[in-house]
């Protein structure tokens, strides 16, 4: 049944519940207040990257592997022990939470921690996969809890989080005395996830009518964590990639399928803060505070100073740029879908214990090959260049910049391959986007690092460690991308061409092969390399690259979706269900029901009878004919069997005393938990008295679900139900009467 | 009852006439291919500058004042005489039309060529308006003309074309004899419009279900209209700011009312390929064929090179800025609310004759102030500049470039207020954004400029020409923002500020107060200046000018939609719906239906009656129980009557001809025309036997209209009814018994 997958409930309950939440405006003020100024803690990275140059490389080459796969170890023993649902990038999970289904314990407390700590470890262990998906991943998890408005977790977290951090620096500087050079990449990026608060704060502010009561609301239910979720995905895309207008486009392109406008401005909040506070904490760290990350700026990847102009007589290669990122986007899609279907059928069936050592396997292998490889390299000899252009050869090794100096016998010169390979991803990518540098990389080491790296990257995908998909992507990109540069530089002799655009375009080529993004790619790579001139050739490349991977297949996202079993509702109807109407769709199966007052005997066995979520409540007219009053859920059943409140001796309905009723309930006991499976059914244990009682059910159930006549056809019930976000939808026979007519002219109310 | 306004039908019908569409796939596809490789002529936009510069200032202010006049009254003229749709900037109507309401004559052929040639008149006469509203509708025009493929309008207006280009070289070659020095600014855009071609192409063909039958089909339906006239918006920002995304942005934020993942794919294609065929319009520009348009290149107000960095310090001036941003966006939109309201009320009543002298009017004033205070102006001297910098002073009028010599006395001197002020709109805001030019200007210039600029903004406002906002705008905007930049210059001495800088941020701050939007306004404002360093600066002053902004108003286009009469549902229903029910909305009145087979007579005198659009059918099931049917719309009814195949003597359902029923009727007659009124009630005549005979409206009725209980809240109801953009909704009693139950199982079909 889907293996954990659950549909999410975005309809507004209309019953007695939902009221009181209104008139229980402001609570809560003072609460989320203190959470928001405590939860600081969230959303850190660190990508503590180890590079290590050796006097002595056998024992170098040691320590090295020994490093990584203490990291990656504990990565995945995080992940296996403790939050299994922190593996992998998380955005499939999410774009699923955000179509409707609910992928159990993805927006978890403990799948957060395992998220960060996980993709610490896994970065950090130099494995060929990324930490951008993780913290889309992190933003959302954040984003959802931040709703829940839980001091106690807040707090608790906070604690956690500074011990750990402190057991982090203390290894850090162990390391540091075990190798002749370490520098801890801290990427202080955790500062961004501040605004997270913010946009929390905002999402209740800027809307009209509700400027009192949800300020400071805490968001209890589906619909309202779906904005924040959504608004979560964009800050970790923008805290990322220091994307701001990225995150805002990823959001909506990638992850959401409801969008309304006031979402736009509230998500588009987010960032702008994100944006300001990433600028901030860039700024502190120039003062050197971060390590490394200093030098960074707020552009990751800046090629501004790169090319300035472009011919047409570029396009052409441009184009095959667009259509070998096709190709090999798509390939990496369907090699990773097989690998994953093999591993989930095999592997990872067999326990906790086969996944840690498939993780360990592949740190050590992908170790190995990226310090192996670049000895096997013979060194060429630095470049005639003047001093005046500020670029040095050869530079020491676990240093910004390019030219590294690496088991070079003589002294003027660098080895093009460790200068990629045995490297921080990020500054491999800043090579390779590198402008004033023809001619650096011979082409063998090009291929030689392309073949590796996406060999490693397609056997890494599906481990059990949290693993984002674009920075290996734009490392396998610029790769190519730089390979076919350097044919264009030779060709094209006349025109003034950096290598460097073409790695660029190249990184966006096969992003778009793989995860079919058009708009928000386009947008993150113009903010990742700050050159707004290549923006028409990225979009070219883009489009290119988009059109020949859909001719093989779907977007590795909705691959994986499909893989682990989240049911996406596609954002239009399959052709088929032209022809099908809705009776057709529902099948021929009796509905279960309940009368308005029904035994609790009879509920508890109806519920055991079957596997259904929703019911639909059948009420008698004075006169006796049939009427559906509405539906109630199997999670509000469950709720009301528990508390046995409203349990009632007589089977008649209880009108006269509905006025009490609302008291006897407080409105969360119905909130649903995040990401849980709530009360099950084996938990309720009721007396032979409590049996013979009755509920009378009219209080609890959502009076007005949405209907359909049975000979709608499926397209148009299709519509209904996704563009709505449903969960159920009541096909009843067409009416005998209309009662009345609604046009635009009625739904146009005036304040 | 709105003033022509009338809502559009995105409803698929299922009945027969739609099935024949399915079937008759692939046919139109030459026509179509020809359409488009005809279709040049589309998007033109010349705005002819004169930039006079005399020997005697006397005769120099009487030709510059008549030839702007006679610009303005050919505007008008156009306007008022032959396409009164094309006044005002259009995005307010095409706003309606994406959200289901029809303007009248908004997207048809008069209206287009009114647009391009009335907004050459009104940008070329001088007045203080801009050309970039109506460039996006243009574009909707184009996109939604392109849809309906008729060959023949095509070429006729690819003549019409050819004609008025020519007559207009023609006219400009005489005003250069005229003048001492006339550069014909030419826009070179107009190819820009290709592309749309491509979106249309492409529309239909990256669907993977009707790769063979959409690629070449004709847009008909209103449905299938949306997503071209969607794609046009966002060409026609990209083609007037050059901003492809921003485009895309822009139809996304601004203009759209639902928002499918698909469009998001289309609508960047065709902005992309505006973008690269733009950059191909550029490359053919430099080589001087297009007159001064040349030097502009692919960003059209290029900063990069201006200030690199920003401190803390300046965030303080630049929320200011935004302040007055909101504030003098919101006075904006009062003060034209105002005044259109006023002109609506006593002036446009008058006819077109107070038209035309109201606009000639505001032309000579405006013609007036912009020559005659730079000649009250004193000259300033030259700044001392090493000519290492590249900045020439002073300069000769008419062209690029700061510190123009206008009435000035010696020869090392410059005009600050003719800089901006008598010069192109364009020149004016490069000269405003322009960096290393510090103290160009002094504060008295700027101040009378935003004044008297402001003033005149707001009463050419609502003349009836075509008239953007986003060019007054910036203008207004980049002043007081230069005004704050030297406060900032003079008092945070130790800081490396540019004036510039200050400019672009006033400009965001005035559009963000005015449009209240933000993602695409900050794209667009990114894209135009060219320097992604100041995102996040851009971002906050666009939050806090809106966030101010809507503390006073809505935004200019809605509150120009409303004067309009254009009933523009937002996205979330109002408060006040909560309480109401689906029953309470429709009102009490008896409904209007019309029985399976029914009188010719009936027909008419029905029709006759009310105005409703759409009608109930109402049947009986053999045991004589009353079965809603479907509706049937008042405009397929007309169709009906005026054809006349379909009347039948016998007052009985006509099932056993079903069959040959639909070879009757081609599809292409229901379908409905673009913007205009269809049949009317009045153009059909019957004779009396005609009136005696029945019709069977089961062939022509949508069977399953969406329906909703009658005590459904107003809320839910709305949703539906915004969420899927329909037009007509029945309310119908509680169903007595539900068939079955859909959820997100029933609706994943494998293919
Ligand atoms: N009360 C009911 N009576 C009869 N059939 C039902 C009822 N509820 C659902 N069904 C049918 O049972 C099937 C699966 O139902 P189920 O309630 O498990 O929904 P689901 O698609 O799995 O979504 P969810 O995630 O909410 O469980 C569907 O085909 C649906 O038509
Ligand atoms: N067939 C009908 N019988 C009775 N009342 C109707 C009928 N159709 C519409 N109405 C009512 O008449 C009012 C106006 O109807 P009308 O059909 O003019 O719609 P509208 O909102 O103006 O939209 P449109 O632009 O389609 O005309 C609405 O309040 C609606 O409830
Ligand atoms: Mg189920
Ligand atoms: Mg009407």
């Amino acid at each position: 049944d889907g293996g954990g997958v659950e549909s999410l409930d975005y309809e507004v309950i209309e019953n007695f519940a939902y009221r009181e939440e209104q008139a229980q405006r402001g609570t809560g003020l003072a609460a989320v207040f203190i959470n928001i100024a405590v939860e600081n803690f969230a959303g850190w990275k660190f990508s503590m990257t180890f590079d290590i140059i050796q006097k002595s490389y056998i024992a170098g080459f040691f320590v090295y592997v020994l490093i990584n796969l203490a990291l990656v170890y504990s990565s995945v023993y995080i992940i296996t022990q403790f939050a299994p649902a922190a593996a992998g990038s998380g955005i499939p999970e999410i774009k699923g939470y955000l179509n409707g289904v609910d992928t159990h314990g993805i927006l978890l407390f403990r799948t957060l921690i395992g998220k960060i700590f996980g993709s610490i470890g896994s970065v950090g262990g130099g494995l060929a996969l990324g930490k951008e998906g993780p913290l889309v991943h992190t933003g959302a998890c954040i984003a959802s809890l931040l709703g829940q408005g839980h001091l106690a977790v807040a707090i608790f977290a906070a604690k956690v989080a500074k011990i750990v951090v402190g057991v982090a620096i203390f290894a850090a500087k162990i390391a540091k005395n075990w190798q002749s050079e370490l520098a801890n990449h801290t990427d202080c990026r955790f500062i961004a996830s501040v605004p997270l608060k913010l946009c929390l704060l905002f999402l209740g502010g800027s809307t009209k009518y509700h400027l009192n009561s949800r300020w400071f609301q805490v968001f209890k239910s589906d619909r309202d964590r779906r904005d924040l979720v959504t608004c979560g995905c964009a800050a970790g895309v923008a805290a990322a990639f220091r994307a701001p207008v990225g995150g805002v486009l990823f959001a909506l392109e990638e992850v959401t399928s409801w969008w309304r406008s006031q979402l736009m401005w509230r998500v588009f909040f987010t960032s702008a803060v994100v944006a300001v506070v990433v600028r901030a904490a860039m700024g502190w760290c120039k003062s050197g505070k971060c390590g490394h990350f200093g030098s960074g700026g707020f552009i990751i990847w800046d090629i501004s100073d790169g090319q300035e102009d472009y011919s047409f007589a570029e396009l052409f290669p441009m184009a095959i740029i667009g259509v070998i990122g096709g190709l090999l986007g798509a390939l990496f899609n369907q090699l990773t879908l097989y690998i994953t279907t093999w591993r989930r059928n095999h592997l990872h069936k067999k326990g906790n214990r086969v996944k840690i050592i498939e993780a360990c396997l592949v740190s050590i292998l992908t170790s190995s090959i990226s310090f192996g490889l670049p000895l096997l390299k013979k060194c060429s000899p630095c470049p005639d260049s003047d001093p005046a252009s500020g670029i040095e050869c050869p530079r020491p090794p676990g240093m910004y910049g390019n030219y590294v100096n690496f088991f070079c016998s003589k002294d003027k010169e660098y080895n093009d391959l460790a200068t990629i390979f045995f490297n921080t991803q990020d500054d491999a990518i800043r090579n390779l986007f590198s402008a004033k540098t023809i001619n650096e990389y011979s082409s063998q080491s090009l291929l030689t690092f392309l073949v590796m790296f996406y060999a490693l990257a397609v056997v890494t995908f599906g481990t059990a460690v949290p693993a984002g998909q674009f920075v290996p992507g734009i490392m396998i990109g610029s790769t190519y991308g730089r390979l076919v540069g350097m044919f264009v530089v030779k060709y094209y002799r006349k025109l003034n061409i950096e290598e460097g655009t073409y790695a660029l375009l190249g990184a966006a080529s096969f992003l778009g092969g793989s995860m079919r993004m058009t708009v928000s790619l386009c947008v993150i790579m113009v903010e990742i390399s700050n050159n707004l001139k290549f923006l028409p050739l990225i979009m070219l490349v883009l489009l290119i690259s988009k059109a020949v991977g859909d001719a093989f297949n779907e977007g590795i996202y909705e691959e994986q979706a499909q893989l682990r079993g989240i049911p996406l509702l596609e954002s239009r109807p399959k052709y088929e269900m032209r022809n099908m109407t809705a009776k057709e769709a529902c099948g021929s199966g009796r509905v279960v029901s309940f009368p308005r007052v029904v035994k609790v005997s009879d509920v508890l066995s109806i519920l055991r009878s079957n596997k259904h979520n929703g019911f639909p409540v059948i009420d008698h007219t004075r006169s006796g004919e049939p009427l559906v009053i509405g539906l109630v859920l199997r999670s509000h059943l469950l709720v009301i069997l528990q508390s046995k409140v409203d349990f009632q001796h007589s089977p008649l309905p209880s009108d006269s005393r509905g006025g009490g009723r609302s008291i006897r309930h407080d409105s969360s006991e119905f909130a649903k938990p995040v990401s849980s499976k709530g009360i099950r059914i084996d938990d309720i244990h009721l007396s032979s008295d409590d049996l013979e009682m009755y509920i009378d059910l009219a209080p609890f159930l959502n009076p007005s679900p949405y209907i359909v006549p049975e000979d709608m056809s499926l397209t148009k019930v299709y519509n209904l139900f996704r563009q709505l976000g449903l969960r159920h939808l009541f096909v009843v026979p067409r009416p005998s009467r209309v009662l009345g007519l609604i046009t635009r002219k009625d739904l146009l109310i005036e304040d």
